[in-house]
């Protein structure tokens, strides 16, 4: 993950121009994803990985986020005990008699 | 890049679960990144290349992004092409006389 993020937040302005800009990134994305030890299949999973942390409504990537998963298997059990344990306040939530509103509606 | 673009743009919502998400995620990378086909080199070359892309100054990006350089080398060409040319305005800009805050200070 420290790697990850060291090829993600590498600035342009880092480097002495274009070139040794690019040559940076590719020491860091070798870096992180390792290609003379991972298969192609182990770079793919790395970076679905995480894309698909990224695209998770925000409020479950946050606490998946905490658990750092290194692979496909762990985010997914991650994501799954997490939606079943919002299932229940969910449904409370909703069933709430709709009061919220008051405070705004007696201001006016 | 239309591959890119559908790998990054795929939405958590568009799947039905976190499995189906991560499922589709890895089809549309696997049709970017083209594992089959490409070396593992070629791989990183395409994620490099987008970082790079990502992390040049905004008016350089866009540019350079209008001729969809699919290579290092012809990423590296435009930039350094656009950032030769940007030399002589920039000096004739820096040399203007400072009377662009006229209208702000009048308003006053």
């Amino acid at each position: 993950e420290v790697f990850r993020q060291r090829f993600r937040q590498f600035q342009y302005q880092q480097a002495a121009g274009p070139r040794e800009a690019f040559n940076s990134l590719w020491e860091l994305c070798s870096q992180w994803l390792k290609p003379t030890i991972h298969s192609k299949e182990e770079i793919l999973e790395l970076l679905v990985l995480e894309q698909f942390l990224t695209i998770l409504p925000s409020e479950i990537e946050t606490w998946v986020r905490l658990y750092r998963p290194e692979n496909r298997e762990r985010a997914l059990a991650l994501v799954e005990d997490l939606q079943r344990e919002l299932e229940i306040p969910e449904q409370q939530i909703h069933s709430l008699p709709a009061t919220n509103n008051v405070y705004f509606s007696t201001s006016l």
